[in-house]
């Protein structure tokens, strides 16, 4: 087996192992080539004088900074006979394995499976695991990223738990970030062109897809992909933030990756899909790449997140500036995206394209994530901000929209951890800057620094870790109640895995604050108001609503109590 | 009639005409509303304090910094009858007002028409309108985007310019610039958001074609194409560089610019084409929007030009260290993009994408244009660098060829003038820096600076002025017989009309360095090699040929020359 390294700036390569040094063989184009270390190993690669971690480490025992481990690939797979079900079919499931559970490993969160299983969770969707510094952090920092972060588990104990899940029938996505490196640990520009300046992005120079020695770059990053899908067994990827992936190339690093990705399906035998994160509103992304599409899978819907978000809490600032209407959810339902064209105010620009004849599948709907909870001054959940009637119609739209749902860890019983924004950068500078940036953009925004928790401050870690106890008690175990109900009469009624946007009938009243979808026999009554509104009552039979007792009947008419929710099905 | 400035960097801002002050009034989106000035008279704007030209001024007649005048826009037009031929029956011909006549001017320019008639042209292109720093200049560096520059002629003599060909049955393309402004004299930023630090571009920040308010400087740039298409008449455009247009928004500016169009022409009832430069090798740009493409007409191809130069020439540095076989010539005759996904040593990354099923017809095909003769240190033409008969093969191959010919004026009969770079830069320390940034960019080819023509001297632009004179004198004369000659035999031949790149038959030896082209009942053999090489003489009679005369016929084969070329048809 061989063992190359990128590092065309390098004139010379060695590979340390034991105080040793092995010379590599310069090869063209910026390789070079060695004997692979001993199985198991610790080493550093040795360029210029300078003793690095590998940019492809397997594994990071003692961090970002300390030496690669060369890691055996073989593991004993017992998951031939897993499919993961369509998209069409699923509800996904944010997990950050640092605050899931009280351990924050990946063993630990494998014991919380059947939790989800009996949840109705499809796919498990884990928040990044590549190094980053420190013990804790969100992930988004990450640097060495073929190295599962350490204090999570091994290489071998994320095996472990993607097999545990199809063992138990669920699907594993993992989140990755191509469009930024960390800011401390990054040792890649010590290597190659992994960066351009062409491009200004919110973290500095922008990862090189496009300009010299680009082909190396993307191949760095499509690797990766490839790894996790192949040698990890995971069902599919999650890629961040995709609107900083600056490419003016004729073939879009996207396609690119989603080509690639999607060639293994043949080879493994199982489906895997591509999901992005993206701000731009661009249907490009989604469509298949014969109408000149990227050919992903699906995409985040934020709009559908802002529309309910706004609605539901009344807030109106920063990007909610642009929704706040039942106005903005009924257009979400049908258009998927809310600004196909339009002028947004909170832009300053006309936003996004229509989606056409794009499948609401192909859309990612959710009432709550990490970065919308996370991304605020204090984390809190949607549960912290309006009452129970008003999150529980959010819950209900989600499960009742032509979207695919998905759910962050906790939403399922209303938890009552925030998810605050935690980091534990070693280097003190960083640290020091981590916290005054956090507390200066709140001031802005009109925050007492004193009540914005400190990133650095184990206690706001802790703090946004699941409290499991709860979910079994009243009010939590009602609202997981009522979760699952949405889960099974999503699951049991095909009309609502119908990803036809164009057949979701949406009627609303933006003075009374109603909102009726109808999804062939399924139908769902909204009251966003503090008032009782009557309407016309729906064929069937009440299926699931909050309060659970069925609404009022007078004569043709019931009456909606103020946030209210009401899914009948005939 | 209303007259409105977009200024939202302006509190205030008035008309000044005569000295005197007229304020405008604020409205919404930054824009400033007033009564026109008095139709012919000059006003500046006046903006906090400042007075300045109008972003959208008519016309300068005083230059850059000077004040704009109020322009009338009626014009007593006589062209209704006249519709530019398609473009897969086209022959452009680029012409530099500065220096296609002594005078330099239209006026002069139109007098010129008839040898274009003659010549078989169909489309002239006008290097850059927008009026630039001083009294000549190439027009790339145009700062008053919406006004022509006051030494080639007023806006009325623009319209009589287009008037004039209309007469003569020609059409005329508008070369424009909307990726970047020249560096002196633009004042834009001082209204509004024109720019956006996201990108780095050669020429600084790059246009703000996706950030807050962008929504306005597109229509600025759209507005302008509109301009030149219904009050001038022009019959389309060639935008300049297109690959620096930055935009990350989800609909495309060139697919805007493109719609907004075309969507003229069922007003107009005239055809309008939009034909880009790009070095991206990208066919999204000339595919129609259906498939995902941003709908453009044509672009240029960049990868035949330099494909024909390397291999005529030898030369092998910068981008023609691409290029220099044989196979690459044959290579872009089929398949348009020479690099279409393939690993291309001079951008260090691979490039590019296949064209697929786009028609020949969406590609321009040219031995020569202002670039690539302008960009070199003395700006030579292909006749100072090669044979005559290998420039008599280079431009056969641009007749026979797929693509929509293009010459650059002058090349029809191997003018002596090269096109140098030449610049009348008013303010000393640009002059200084853009003479010293010339030498400065040759020495490191090894040139010595005292060789490199300074862009300042007058005598730089005036070398670059045709010589009318010698057009009718040998060797020009017989140059100029062979160009109608491959016009004529281009439009009476249906085969080489086709822009189908697939039934283009193209067989050829490295070594021998010889290539036959078989379209139809047309064949070409060009000999680029010294030494003469016998080949099955084709079916038919001998059109053209240089040299003249028949070649020897031995059997069944004929003698090519070394560096000839034979046309016959069936």
């Amino acid at each position: 087996m061989s063992f190359r390294v990128w590092a065309p700036r390098a004139k010379e390569l060695s590979i340390v192992v034991s105080g040793k040094a092995h010379k590599a063989t310069a090869e063209a184009k910026g390789y070079f080539k060695a004997e692979p270390p001993p199985e198991g190993s610790e080493y550093l690669l040795r360029i210029d004088g300078r003793d690095l971690p590998d940019p492809r480490s397997r594994f990071q025992p003692k961090g970002i900074h300390g030496p690669s481990q060369y890691v055996a690939k073989s593991f004993d797979w017992n998951d031939e006979n897993f499919r993961a079900p369509p998209l069409s079919a699923a509800v996904i499931y944010e997990l950050h394995v640092g605050t899931f559970t009280p351990e924050g490993t990946l063993t630990a969160a494998a014991e919380r499976l059947p939790h989800l299983v009996e949840l109705g969770v499809t796919h498990v969707e884990l928040l990044p695991l590549a190094t980053f510094p420190g013990r804790w952090g969100w992930g988004y920092d990450g640097v060495a990223l073929f190295a599962p972060h350490p204090t999570y588990g091994t290489p071998a104990d994320v095996k472990r738990f993607v097999a545990s899940c199809h063992a138990h029938g669920l699907a594993v996505l993992i989140d990755v970030v191509y469009n930024h490196l960390g800011p401390d640990g990054n040792y890649l520009g010590e290597y190659g062109h992994y960066f351009t300046k062409r491009y200004n992005t919110p973290w500095g120079a922008a990862v090189n897809l496009d300009d010299a020695h680009s082909d190396e770059v993307r191949s760095f990053f499509i690797d990766n992909a490839l790894m996790w899908i192949e040698e990890y067994h995971f069902d599919g990827l999650r890629l961040d933030a995709v609107h900083a992936l600056y490419d003016e190339s004729a073939l879009h690093v996207l396609q690119e990756l989603s080509a690639a990705v999607h060639a293994l399906e043949p080879k493994l035998g199982r489906p895997i899909v591509v999901i992005a994160e993206s701000d731009q509103n661009n249907p490009r992304l989604v469509r298949p790449p014969e109408v000149g599409g990227y050919g992903l899978d699906a995409q985040w819907s934020d709009d559908f997140h802002h529309a309910l978000h706004a609605a539901l809490t009344g807030e109106t600032n920063g990007y909610y500036s642009d929704f706040g209407l039942v106005e903005h959810i009924a257009r979400a339902l049908t258009d998927g995206f809310v600004y196909a064209g339009e002028y947004s105010p909170f832009r300053e620009r006309r936003h996004g394209q229509p989606l056409g004849d794009v499948s609401g599948h192909k859309l990612l709907g959710y009432l709550q994530n990490h970065d919308q909870i996370g991304n605020r001054a204090r984390g809190e959940r949607i549960g912290h901000l309006c009452s129970e009637g008003l999150a529980r119609i959010g819950a209900a739209l989600v499960f009742v929209s032509p979207f695919v749902p998905m759910l962050f860890q906790g939403e399922e019983w209303g938890a009552s951890a925030p998810f605050q924004y935690f980091t534990d950068h070693q280097n003190p500078e960083l640290a020091d800057a981590v916290r005054k940036g956090r507390r200066e953009e709140f001031r802005q925004f009109g925050w007492d620094p004193e009540q914005i928790p400190d990133p650095q401050d184990e206690a706001t870690f802790k703090r946004s870790q699941l409290d499991w106890a709860e979910k079994d008690r009243a009010p939590h175990r009602e609202r997981l109640a009522f979760y699952r109900g949405l889960a099974q009469l999503r699951r049991e009624s095909p009309e609502l895995l119908d990803g036809r946007r164009d057949l979701v009938d949406v009627s609303f009243d933006e003075g009374k604050r109603w909102l009726r979808v109808q999804r062939g026999r399924v139908t769902l009554l909204a009251n966003l108001g503090g008032d009782s509104v009557d309407l016309p009552a729906p064929a069937g039979e009440l299926q699931l609503s909050f309060p659970e007792a069925a609404p009022k009947q007078s004569g043709a008419n019931i009456t909606l109590e103020g946030e209210s929710v009401y899914i009948f099905r005939a």
